[in-house]
C-alpha cells in the first residue's frame, strides 16, 4: 500500500511545479489592487502550441488501484483545480520504480515537467473540474506503461 | 452609464475566447472517466513563453469608475477564476470607442486575443483568485490608455 503524502514544493520538485499562491506576491499590478504570483511553471511545448482546455473528471474510489502511468515526451502539462477540492497526484521515476503519491490541499495545482511519468487526473470524492495547459500539436506525445500488478494507494487516514 | 451584459461566446468573439465547459466534451480521456473540452483559446505568445501565474485581486465597488484600458501587443492573456464568482470583463475597439462590458457567470474564464484593448481584472464582491496564462518574456508588451473622462459601469440590477 502506498500512502499519499501532502503535496509540497520540495517533494514535488523533481517532477514538476506546484501552482500555489504562497508567501507574498511577486509584485503588485493594477495600481496596487492585485498581487501577481509570477511565472510559477516550467512550461515547455516542443513543436506545438500552449493549449488551454478544461476537464471534467469522475471521482475514483479509495483505496485506489493504480494500474498505469503515462508521460508526454513533447510537452509539460498543467492541471489547476477549479473546485477547491483535493486530488491525488501520482508521479514516478520510471516504469520499474514504485510510484510516489501526493494529495493536494484543495487549492494547489500542478505542472508536470515534459517527460515526467505521472498518473491520470484523480479526484476522490466528487466530480472535479480542472483547467489544463498542455501542448497541442501533431506528433506522438503519449507513452503509457501498464503495471503487471496494480499498486494500491490510500490516504493517511483512509 | 454602461450596463454590463452577460458574457457569451458570440458577443465576445471579436475580442477573445470564453473558457467554459459547454455542451458535450470534445472527447473522453482516462478510460472514459474524464471529459476533455479541448483547445478553448487562441493562445499567441510572440517571442516569449506561455507563462503560468496566479493573481489575487481586491474587489471593485459599483458603479465602477472605468478610468483606463490596456493592451498587450505581443501576447494573448487568459484569466480563469478559481473561486466560482462573477467578474466584470471590459473590452474596447480602441481608445476613442465606448468600451463594452460583460459580466461572467462565475464559472467562465476569458482569453483576450493578442492586442485587444481591455480593462484590468475586476472582481466585484470579494477578493478573487485567478489563474493567468500570458506571455512572459522581454520587450515592451504593455500599452495603456487613460480616458479624459471616466466611464461609469454598473450591473443590470445594480
Amino acid at each position: 500500500m502506498i500512502i499519499a503524502k501532502p503535496l509540497t514544493v520540495e517533494a514535488f520538485a523533481p517532477y514538476g511545479d506546484v501552482i500555489e499562491a504562497i508567501n507574498d506576491p511577486s509584485f503588485m499590478i493594477n495600481a496596487g489592487k492585485c498581487g501577481r504570483f509570477h511565472d510559477l511553471a516550467n512550461t515547455d511545448f516542443e513543436g506545438g502550441k500552449a493549449g488551454i482546455s478544461l476537464a471534467h473528471s469522475a471521482p475514483y474510489a479509495l483505496p485506489l488501484s493504480l494500474t498505469m502511468i503515462e508521460r508526454h515526451p513533447l510537452g509539460s502539462q498543467m492541471f489547476m483545480p477549479l473546485d477547491n477540492a483535493p486530488f491525488l497526484v501520482v508521479v514516478s521515476d520510471g516504469p520499474t520504480a514504485t510510484p510516489k503519491v501526493f494529495i493536494t490541499n484543495g487549492a494547489q495545482g500542478i505542472n508536470y515537467f515534459r517527460g515526467t511519468w505521472h498518473g491520470v487526473l484523480t479526484p476522490l470524492n466528487a466530480p472535479q473540474n480542472f483547467l489544463i495547459v498542455d501542448r497541442i500539436g501533431t506528433g506522438s506525445n503519449l507513452e503509457e506503461h501498464f503495471f503487471d500488478t496494480a499498486f494500491l494507494v490510500d490516504l493517511p487516514n483512509g
